[in-house]
């Protein structure tokens, strides 16, 4: 298997970390693609991913599997025990549900606040910002994040008992915030304690270097 | 169970079509959001979904799973046989790939020009509208439609040989395009064959009405 990939980048982070919680990271071969350069909208990468967006997982009979979650449900599935998306159907549903709250309303959230409402990735890159827009989307990310703090005085991981693919998400989402210049707010105590925790993770350690 | 929605909204359709592509519309009792007096915003259903978005599906032990992607996904378990989301982890890659897709890039830019660019729901609805956002979103809906018909000249369905999520995915997006008072551009031929021959189809005849 291959991952095309910038290693700096959010969603990026989200399938290493699951390859390095399933013990996967050795079993991949990672290309680096320059999206700070526009690599991901040559034809080559285009033809990998129309959504011209990394990362990629390319399986080893070239099929591509592009957008994190399925790539991650493809990952989890491989050794018959799926710790990260869920082993019942209600499991599935309840991280499910909490992955993709946590993608649209904290992690999607604050990289549109990056790109329309700050510098982001520079004049060059950045041709179509829109301010009013981006802030809208930073202050629905400070209510997520709020929110998963209340969640997270009742429960220890955002989808339930167990590290899943919605703390990932979530993960990814307050790593972006050192990008849009913002920060987990100091009086979310439990979320702060659920970053750090998430942090200290082994896996995690491994795939933020 | 339960569903809670408003049945002529795009998200609702998305599930009650998989409901009765499996079988079980008559397995459920509906319950009706009246979203347009923003019922959806009310502490009762917020409790259901604090994301405040119609559709929500509460099992009968209370569990509530909001967001279409896990409904959908729960609910095509039920009978072991998960054909609108896949039977192996490629399959299911497969699928979840073309449908998250289909989400950004054709449903969810519909809806976004709807809400933003035109009227949408009225002025006492929408009160954050922002018009470039909108027509960005628009010109995504028009590319992804494009796209889309390219795939279509050389598979029949959005995601490979069979019916799936992805095709109830990208045919409540064509749905949404009548609010918007936009269409699918004729010279699309694969696009308005896929179109008429998924509208033709006994389930999502039944869940349409």
């Amino acid at each position: 298997m291959k991952i095309y990939d910038h290693p700096a980048l959010p969603n990026p982070k989200r399938v290493r970390i699951a390859l390095a919680e399933k013990g996967l990271a050795d079993k991949v071969e990672f290309v680096f693609v320059d999206v700070l350069k526009g690599e991901h909208r040559l034809p080559d990468f285009a033809a990998k991913n129309p959504s011209q967006l990394v990362p990629v997982l390319e399986l080893d009979d070239g099929t591509c599997i592009s957008e994190c979650t399925p790539i991650i449900d493809y990952l989890d599935q491989l050794d018959g025990n799926p710790t990260l998306t869920g082993r019942t159907p209600k499991e599935r549903a309840m991280i499910g549900m909490a992955q993709r709250r946590m993608e649209r309303e904290l992690l999607d959230a604050v990289v549109d606040y990056f790109h329309n409402a700050t510098p982001g990735l520079g004049s060059d890159l950045e041709t179509q910002q829109n301010k009013a827009w981006g802030e809208t989307r930073r202050d629905i990310a400070v209510a997520a994040m709020h929110a998963l703090d209340r969640d997270l005085g009742h429960r220890p991981y955002v989808a339930g008992d167990t590290f899943s693919m919605a703390d990932i998400t979530a993960f990814a989402g307050l790593y972006c915030l050192g990008f849009a210049k913002m920060d987990v707010p100091s009086e979310l105590k439990n979320l702060v304690a659920w970053h750090e925790r998430v942090a200290a993770r082994p896996a995690v350690v491994a795939a933020m270097q």
